[in-house]
């Protein structure tokens, strides 16, 4: 007979609280790809379990475009962290042995500095007039905020999507300072299919008058709601929307359209984009949606380095490559192809119908095969 | 030696010109699925060969979304028609042998009534106040110019994409006036995953304050172009634009970007996009896109007559069903799936990178596979 597993309760919980801290001074800047400067850099992060005292027991944890720093246990304000799934004592990141942190990027809107902070020069917030970032110059914080924790080696870098271009990015930049990284669904450089993707993202927000060219006083919402309707379709695969929507209306009409105007929503498939899009914009920042798929386009390992095989080549650290089956974004295939390339890498692949998005999904198959690899 | 193909000169090319008929009457309208009415109906054709004395030798070719009657040969305004490459003597559909309709479908805006045609009532363009019409309605309009060319029987009807859910709704509409169907790249009831990409399309038109709510008076440029370049990403696939563009840039830079504004373009896949974007709007009209974006959406051989499998089980005519092993739109499990279910159906694959657009682009294995099972 097998248990049931019932909703958590809040005292069952990891309690997070997410932190910040200052980092970089006007005397010591950080210094960005671009060439522009930034300082000082507040960086909000997490941290769950006890760090040991040589600090070589952390494992960094890197989240994707929308993603915070909230990844486990449960907030004041009783949101469940994003990856409670796999971290947690017994679970994959195991907080009984590992010092877990996930810190927000450098450019988002969840507590690091990004375009949606106020700009100390303005009083306002920086909007477009933000520099723009990279993957390199995230990594470069997350460096400068593990320092700050005391930690004197990463014992892995997990995370998936744009959290794995981090983990790449950590053990090249990084090399002597990680064991071993474990990049999910992700690429080595963005190809020009995601470029694509994030063109039309980005033009959904930037078509709406209400963006204003970055000047909004609301967030604009039919632009960056259609922004993050256009990417739940490359986020999910055919089968899984078939599986839960298919053709299926809000009515038993048996005609092919309802009565209802332009915006008429018909079938479920549909509301169910409005609903996601709603969502969205009811947590995130327009500009901020702008300056980090951007910086997810820029995304490329050989950049002033050499080749693809020669960067990949030299990287020192274990890797654990995970695909997912049905991820039309960044295919199995493309993960298979970096693993081919790191040294001591091996690949596993999460099967499952959900697409990217199975690496926020698929815990079971995950907390197994990523606990696998780090024990 | 290979002969070297030099490409072809106006005086090779057979002279195509759009003819148009008006059909329907006041006294004998169109009756829609919606239940409204219309009349008249002006239907623009191309026919290519000769109707034989018996009227038998007819084939109908019916095109996709953004397409016209315009098929074969070359136009007076030198435009070669879009599925040339298999259309003319000696290829899959030989006009020495067939005679090849073509005609633009209901609710287009190449000449058929559709919402940019001037509505006899207001004097203006229709636009929002056109009747919805589906995929039915199209194939009831063609059947009736089907009759006017005097066409008694179709050899077969051949499609892709919409034009291949038309060629599904021939075999069932009219069982006994068609011998054989050749669906390609398409689907028996339009997959959530579609219906999901229709409504992030239309959207990007109906956010553009320009459409005005259909009163318009020069195309709603951002909505329109934007429409067309998610389209794009859906047409072609990831290792398409990879093998293509891959990360190229405009300029040489070893920076993550350019110093440019928002709406800088700094790869190349950007570029492309922007450009199929305007190309669309120089051709087409807002309105249209979203009338046939929603009959598509409405697209379910299914309504009002019974399972899928006793539907499709009904079909009489012989059939070939073509996939693409690259589409990521209409997949060719799709495609095998249809053919699974018509008595008499055999499924044949065109291998190539180019996703869903390569009905359109390869044409050595459609004269082949197409030219094979006319035989």
């Amino acid at each position: 007979m097998q248990a049931i597993a019932y909703p958590k309760t809040w005292w069952e919980q990891i309690p997070a609280a997410t932190e910040s801290v200052e980092l970089f001074s006007p005397n010591s800047p950080l210094l960005l790809e671009s060439r522009e400067t930034l300082a000082p850099v507040t960086v909000a992060y997490e941290t769950y379990g006890t760090l040991n005292t040589e600090g070589t027991n952390a494992l960094l944890v890197c989240h994707a475009l929308t993603g915070s720093a909230h990844a486990a246990g449960l907030s004041r304000d009783c949101q469940t962290g994003w990856w409670d799934g796999i971290i947690g004592e017994g679970k994959a990141l195991d907080t009984s042995k590992y010092f877990v942190i996930c810190s927000n990027f450098l450019g988002s809107c969840y507590g690091t500095t990004g375009p949606s902070s106020i700009n100390p020069a303005t009083g306002k917030a920086y909007r477009t007039d933000f520099p723009k970032v990279s993957v390199r110059d995230m990594v470069r914080v997350q460096y400068e905020l593990i320092h700050y924790l005391g930690v004197q080696k990463l014992a892995a870098v997990i995370g998936g999507s744009l959290g794995g271009m981090q983990v790449l990015e950590w053990a090249l930049m990084y090399p002597d300072f990680v064991d071993a990284i474990i990049p999910i669904a992700t690429s080595a450089r963005h190809s020009a299919w995601c470029i694509g993707w994030g063109e039309i993202e980005r033009l959904a927000i930037l078509n709406d008058p209400a963006w204003n060219n970055g000047a909004y006083t609301e967030q604009p919402y039919n632009g960056l709601a259609l922004a993050r309707m256009i990417a739940m379709i490359s986020y999910r695969s055919k089968n899984s929307y078939e599986d839960r929507f298919g053709q299926k209306k809000h009515s038993n009409s048996n005609l092919p359209f309802s009565h209802g105007g332009s915006r008429d929503n018909f079938f479920e498939m549909q509301s169910y984009l409005h609903h996601q899009g709603k969502k969205l914009v009811d947590r995130f920042d327009a500009a901020t949606y702008i300056y980090v798929t951007r910086a997810m386009d820029s995304h490329d390992v050989t950049r002033n380095r050499g080749t693809l095989e020669t960067v990949l080549g030299g990287i020192k650290a274990r890797a654990l490559c995970i695909g997912v089956a049905s991820d039309v974004l960044y295919p199995a295939e493309e993960q298979k192809g970096i693993a081919a390339l790191i040294p001591d890498a091996e690949y596993a692949e999460i099967a499952s119908v959900h697409g990217h998005d199975a690496f926020l999904i698929e815990y079971d198959q995950l907390n197994r095969i990523v606990g696998d690899f780090l024990k």
